[in-house]
């Protein structure tokens, strides 16, 4: 995607200087920053801290992370450090660890002295892949919107998108999730406007998801997360469309805190609750999300501070809060009762057990 | 209710210096500073700024500044105008027009020397009454807590109650509404915890509830407005209990946008949605919520902007969004087959038409 009118990736590897580069995105919406990671500590930083973040970005940079520890150090002894410590950086989201498993199943046979390079190739199949995934998540997403466009029955008129968070391209590592469909389809002349969920604590919505549509040059407008409800109840969305960091067989979807509210939203408004992701985000091993998926619960303070550009230009932090506790639950899990579709790379699916399990045929066939 | 554990009330006159204290809510919880209103302009700027908001505290500060108006002015020009002017200032608490409502009806008859001193004397009466109302609802609220403690599966434990917004007692004259039967509970030793919702945009729950919280030393949590239905899918609410800006006769409650969202979770886990307002809040005139309450928009700068106190200690403001439009709804509006029950000063009604014609007619008989 497009950042002042330049073509753009989340992550690369740089062949020259042999680090690899990330936009570091807790500086966005105000300053564009390309930071470069070397060192194990680098990557788990990175996305511990949250200058990556999205399922599938966490996952390549985390396949990265592996890569370079190795290329300092091909021992198993090391490599079981680093994926362990990789691990350790978020819970919630199952790409990480797929992403983990993958690198170090494809360097499993390799001599020492072709480790480095082998993972180094795994993480950029990785990268690249996923670049592929969203694209073909983008072009099955765009096919829906044209079905729904055709279904209005105002033909011609804006389709009105509502996301929550950010599941777009800074998410992964081009295109995104639940926003590939979106610059699918306004590139292919449909007239769109999203609706975006501002997503506390951490604002990925006001802070990303705006900015990567404006970049773009997509109709938007930012609403608080309380505001989806009444814009439903309004008929003033057409489709829910968010992103996921894990989902169950069963069809169930871990998302950031606030998506079950949107979901039940458009259950009882009789709108459409779809879900992009990459068939990486699924977790075959178990069914039921609310008691089997464990939900990442971060510092207080991204609830009682805020970030944001002060009067004088600078990125400053206040506080909201006067000596009150607070909770920061990351993520919650939508039931797949409450669900339209899942959007994949291999086509929609349905969020039932027995749907999933004719994509994981499709998987394992592939 | 208390403030560094002196008693106080949200608004006052002073007959010593002839004009109106109310606590200047925007700067809570940062800075507790006391300010006076004397002309109309004041007053609607009151109002209109939220130095004073929630519906019973609107519907008093209207009451004031209609008979200050007088005061200075008994003409029935200047009482048009101030009538005009006040209820213009927010178009969705219907307590603002039962005040301004009230006041006229009072003094409709007075002679024109006679007409100021009337006037004050019909604010002091709403504002006494709505102390007294605010009282009555909290111990009828008390009693459904006693209810629900004794249903629970271990008796004795604590009752987790999620409020949004603020329908403390900053939100009324003293003792609040929502948070009113929380007060009682507290006082009679029932052992609470209350999930304070931060309620974006102006973030009255983590400004103001959390604070009203703090000072009378009652257990509680700030969360983010995203983070509710995770709690109740996790049992770890037992009840949700807001306020009301307006409710229709047939029982739809518009509140605080948002508010519709906490309502779906609430019924989707099975956990008792109440609402407590005073009969004033009432709009007999109209049964369907959705089609027949204005609901104000409000500045998208609420949206794009945030303030809280710096690491000097001022209260600043920041940015949050570069370049992108915001929406602002300040309310929304949940239908009644979602709401378990209002609590009332005469006691707990079923939100439906027919319950509410049975109050009705305990008000007429009054």
């Amino acid at each position: 995607m497009h950042i002042n009118g330049l073509p753009h990736s989340t992550i690369w590897y740089d062949y020259d200087t042999q680090s690899v580069a990330i936009i570091d995105q807790t500086q966005l919406p105000h300053r564009f920053e390309i930071i470069t990671l070397r060192r194990l500590e680098d990557f788990c930083r990175a996305i511990n801290d949250m200058q990556v973040r999205g399922a599938p970005l966490i996952g390549a940079t985390a396949a990265y992370g592996l890569a370079m520890a190795i290329a300092q150090d091909p021992s198993l002894e090391c490599e079981n450090h680093a994926a362990k410590q990789l691990l350790a950086t978020r819970p919630t989201a199952v790409n990480l660890r797929w992403a983990i498993t993958r690198v170090r199943s494809e360097i499993h046979a390799t001599p020492p002295a072709l480790r480095a390079r082998t993972a180094l190739a795994s993480a950029d199949r990785i990268r690249n892949e996923d670049i592929a995934c969203c694209e073909a998540i983008g072009e099955h997403g765009h096919g829906l919107f044209q079905q729904l466009l055709n279904n209005k029955k105002t033909p011609g008129s804006t389709l009105n998108i509502l996301t929550h968070c950010n599941a777009g391209w800074l998410a992964t590592v081009d295109w995104g999730t639940a926003l590939a469909p979106v610059y699918k389809a306004h590139l292919a002349g449909i007239d769109l406007h999203v609706w975006v969920d501002e997503t506390r604590p951490r604002n990925q919505g006001a802070s990303l998801t705006a900015w990567e549509l404006a970049q773009q040059g997509i109709p938007h407008t930012v609403i608080t997360d309380n505001t989806g409800g009444h814009l439903m109840q309004h008929n003033m969305v057409d489709l829910c469309l968010v992103g996921s960091d894990r989902t169950t067989a069963s069809g169930d979807v871990c998302n950031k805190i606030g998506t079950y509210l949107k979901a039940l939203a458009a259950k009882d408004n009789n709108i459409p609750f779809y879900v992009a992701l990459p068939t990486s985000t699924i977790d075959w091993t178990i069914d039921d999300g609310l008691s089997q998926i464990p939900i990442e619960q971060r510092s207080a303070r991204e609830v009682t501070h805020i970030s944001g550009l002060d009067e004088q230009g600078n990125i400053s932090e206040i506080k909201l809060i006067a000596g009150s506790n607070a909770a920061n639950y990351a993520f919650d899990v939508t039931p797949a009762r409450l669900i339209s579709g899942l959007i994949t790379e291999y086509g929609i699916f349905q969020a039932s057990p027995s749907s999933l399990s004719v994509l994981k045929t499709t998987l394992t066939n592939h």
